[in-house]
């Protein structure tokens, strides 16, 4: 009843979960610089509006590779989502069978894959960590295709993770029952942070990134799977033509929601590079501050072919199961198709950046 | 006694009216983004004070089309004007006529147009909403003629309605008494919302859009009248060059006051790159955000022939009726002369964009 | 014993001044934007330290036309200065003798012009405005020159007086004893406001501006003093030129402090487009938001040959007369001093706009 | 346990450190306006994240002129350190030898420079205040040189001292024990202030500024030892080079932490100009504003080949003494590294400008 918007899940949920709770889903790594540039990227755009169009006939179906979409509105991989909800990952894959969404399910979900994708509907695809060791990471990915995912996205942008100031102040710690069941060793779930160090080594170059992935781990992934691979995180137009060179299938332009390197830049502000770089038909995701159908459409009009969506998913999931992420779904869609058609598109490819003005 | 200036009409309103209508009138759709956005473009510009300019003729007539007007502030359709007085409209178009002002009537007058018409001074206009059916739309135009009115100013910007975040929040709900008197059914006053859809049917672009007028409606509309054809809620420059050759009377540059498209630009903002796409001699004018004075000032430095009020008007109505927007009316006239005297511009035809400095 | 820099004086005069009277004071006409601009202009710019520059020999000198001042900070032509303290202009005129000021007595002084004459020392200078008729300006003029004025500065962006908002909301009134004793009518130490019109005039062209001056005006003013004569009120580029065409001694760059056209351009904004207007050697001064040294060397490297203080005065001269307008201004030039020094600037001729940096 | 980043030391001193204390420290000169400036420059840069770069070899080795350190983060000199803690300079010093960091001793150390020196490790510069007379200047380069410093930091940005308002404000006053003990007359370790002058002259300019050093004074200064001279508090880019063809080893671009000219441009501002005045190999330090590892990695790809830490000492010192400071150390370099390796940089050559991008 108190929700009108999409966003309106983002309040609710701060009044409903416990505070460390939304304090960890909220926050990003350090002091939250590269969460508030993604909220801001997307209000330094206006959009026209046009007069007299007909979008009779308008829809918003879109094509990711060989597969189609009826929307352009995925859930981005969220990691241990029986925080928000008992039902975890189970209930974020009902909704999106419900909503003809596509869910990215974490490699550390907290449920198990094979039951996520058992609740998912047509459209699944597995986010994947590398793993410390070659054979845990091959392993995950067999699961992954036997359980039906039918893409592979990596993320490469978590090599370090920087606690959240936020999460930490609010004493957030992770529940016990809240675990990443799939992988080998739960908190192996993210690279090892205590390798043994010569004296004279660094913590960080030849501690936490002695197992972090390079282009060579990248190119034997590509070989032990027929799956399409993304890769998720993004920001460099360089590093997004090294990508479509090196056979990706697409890529997903983001910071982990301001969650990795903390002063990266918003995802939206780097967007319009990246796909100048890549050119007009390699497939982009974006996501990183996407809170509305407006959002949606400013980030299709900067280059986007489709959006994730990360936090709200989460608040959705706290505020009403199932149902809330379905419901949210629907609402951001419905926001973007009153865009449209106050803009004038008919379809997604009517969106480009003609319908926007810098308004700051 | 504390009103000093026409915005103040602004401050005494909103500690006059009951909390939810104020938050009804002022409020835009979603989250006010360009209610702020209209307000803020005019503080971007500072204007020229020029010295020893002999501005003893001075005057503020202005011709828009064959008419012509003692001053360039005209009254905007605004809806449901029994919100904020008992006597609605018909006192709005009282005022208008004892400040030489023309009132714009809305298809949506809580009053029959009829009696509008009949207090209205010399210049009244019909604001027109098409509707459903044809020949509902054509029965409100022969009235509106027969009525007397100049003109057809008809509104392109108000096929979907986002509701006001801060009106809901308020509690609005529109008074019983306040009702769309001239439409054949009250809430069809504007587009249906409640058409049956097929299944994958998108409840926007099958439903709420599917009545929408487009380019042929608005061709049919100007061959069932003979008097002129105003467009209002163009922000484009090709919409507004399109509209030029497609033979309009002229158009308003407006976002609806922030009530349509919430992330739609500033209509200052978008104004002058209108000016340059139709060429100087085209009938031009702004409404939204305009509280001073100096504001109308800016709005005809940058392009507009004359502007029209629409929240100041409620605001004035609803403090002292009549009295309160002929005063408001007058207050807004004096203002820009003063602003027109210190700039040493002796006339409308003085105001360019010459007279004005950005400032950020 | 609080008062460090020159701006502490704002700080105290506001404890200690009546609320209404600083509120009439520091106020701007209208809503006090120009009044908020004319500071900001200031902070956009930073100053270049430069290392190991030879200052031993630096002063403050400055030629204005045939004149010499030890400093360039001259006192603005600050009306009813009795609404600060019970001496009114005569301790402002014993400040600027103390400190090698120059004094700007205003047309609407409280005291005598003859009596701040006789206190003021070697420089000081009449500030008048056009009187109704010509006969009492040219009264006016005769006592200013036989009192030993030695410059006459013309204001004349004052024709129009918008009171202040914030004045008025403190419910601020000129205090019996306040009179602009030199005028005719005290009343009409400005344009007389209340003229008889024919219906159909307007208050402001037919009215108010009827007896404002112009450019013959101005013309047959230069032929009946042989004094220099200096106009104030100047922001555009156009009128500075023709203003030097028509043979004045100089131009004050100045808004009025904020209290004439709320809305125009901060006077440090315009200076730079003005300097380049009026050529290298043509005296101007400006005005408008001086409240420190760092602000004064910011106006002396935009291209201002010396400065004006207006409120600041009427601030030192409520916290402690004579001696705390005196003190305001040795604090003012000892800033500035600092300032040269550490940007390597022995002599005004040095501080350049090279000097600056533009931060925002 | 509350330190979770170098910056929490300054949130934790500010809560631990009597408030007149922290005001000093933390204070700039006049209005803090540099202050402020020196942050608000690094946030305007964002950095961007790279992928799949290999940095297992990774480092942040840095050679300044014949010398190689760790790590690219000095110590500022900072004086009166016995004002955080009792131990002061020594405990500093400890620090500094723990974590491999290089010392720069203020001429104003509140400790015996010798002992200063002998309780720093293999990096230990001293900063030198150029003394009224010449003797006292060669008496502490003698004691400084004998003591084991290894380079000389001739400050040069601060002959005039403006009292920061904030310290003022809160009452601060240097405690009795806190004193200038290396120096003739602990009063004098600034230039003087109470020069006899004669009628006429200014205090600033015949007085502060008489003993005030020039260029033959620097020239003077070279030929007086054999150890490396830096020269710190340079703004300008033509004082740079002006520098670097005077011969010395390098400059620090700083603005004293805004304890200077209230008013200057941020040092990080003023970096990218200076590096293209000097070009690419003259030894460039920083300081001024940093905060964070990030900070860190700004300013090196911007152009400084290190940077130095003034109030971020003062802070842990005042925390936890040695153990504090070499902490703060320890973190700064750590976040400086996970920069590094997000940004894909294995090394300090490879952070250049392409690795930030400006976000306003
Ligand atoms: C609580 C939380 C957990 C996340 N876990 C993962 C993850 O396991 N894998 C991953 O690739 N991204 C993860 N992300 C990042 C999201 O996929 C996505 O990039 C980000 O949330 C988008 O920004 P938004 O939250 O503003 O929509 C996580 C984000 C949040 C908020
Ligand atoms: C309460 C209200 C009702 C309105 N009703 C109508 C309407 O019926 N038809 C129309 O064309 N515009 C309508 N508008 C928009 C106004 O005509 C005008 O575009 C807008 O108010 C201008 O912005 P301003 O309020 O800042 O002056 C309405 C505006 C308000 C505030
Ligand atoms: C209280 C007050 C009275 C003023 N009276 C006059 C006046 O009589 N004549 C005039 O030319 N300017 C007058 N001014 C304007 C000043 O000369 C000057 O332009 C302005 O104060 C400069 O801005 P500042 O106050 O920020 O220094 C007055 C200003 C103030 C604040
Ligand atoms: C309390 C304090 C004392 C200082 N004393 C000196 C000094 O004696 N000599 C000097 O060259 N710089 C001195 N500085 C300036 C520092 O060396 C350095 O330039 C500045 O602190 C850098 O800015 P930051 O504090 O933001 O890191 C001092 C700074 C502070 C905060």
């Amino acid at each position: 009843a108190d929700i009108r918007c999409a966003q309106d899940y983002e309040i609710v949920a701060q009044r409903t979960m416990a505070e460390p709770s939304y304090a960890y889903v909220a926050g990003g790594s350090g002091r939250d610089l590269t969460v508030a540039a993604n909220l801001a990227a997307f209000s330094q755009w206006s959009m026209y509006p046009r007069v007299l169009r007909d979008v009779k006939d308008g829809h918003t179906r879109v094509a990711l590779g060989t597969q189609t979409f009826l929307h352009p509105i995925l859930l981005a991989p969220v990691a241990f989502q029986k925080l928000a909800h008992p039902a975890g990952e189970i209930d974020t894959a009902r909704a999106a069978q419900a909503m003809d969404s596509c869910m990215v399910c974490s490699t550390l979900a907290s449920c198990r894959l094979e039951d996520v994708a058992h609740a998912a509907g047509a459209h699944k695809w597995f986010q994947l960590y590398f793993q410390t060791n070659r054979s845990d990471t091959l392993a995950l990915l067999a699961r992954a295709e036997a359980a039906g995912f039918s893409a592979i996205v990596v993320t490469l942008d978590a090599s370090i993770q920087v606690a959240s100031t936020r999460a930490l102040q609010a004493g957030f710690r992770m529940p016990a029952d809240c675990v990443a069941v799939n992988v080998q060793d739960a908190s192996a779930g993210q690279p090892a942070q205590d390798i043994e160090l010569s004296p004279g080594d660094s913590r960080i170059f030849q501690g936490v990134m002695r197992a972090a992935p390079t282009w060579p781990d990248l190119a034997w992934l590509m070989t032990q799977t027929s799956l399409p691979v993304w890769v998720k995180g993004v920001l460099h137009p360089d590093d997004a033509r090294a990508l479509q060179a090196a056979g990706v299938a697409g890529v997903v332009v983001s910071n982990h929601g301001g969650r990795s390197l903390d002063g990266a830049p918003a995802s939206l502000t780097v967007l319009p590079a990246i796909r100048a770089a890549v050119g007009d038909d390699f497939p982009l995701l974006l996501d990183g501050g996407i809170r509305s159908g407006a959002d949606v459409f400013k980030a299709l009009a900067l280059g986007a072919d489709a959006v994730l969506v990360g936090r709200l998913q989460m608040y959705a999931l706290s505020v009403a199961g199932a149902l809330g992420v379905a419901h949210m779904i629907k609402l951001l869609r419905e926001e973007l198709e009153v865009c449209m058609a106050q803009a004038g598109c008919a379809t997604l490819r009517d969106i480009s950046s003609e319908a926007l003005l810098r308004c700051s």
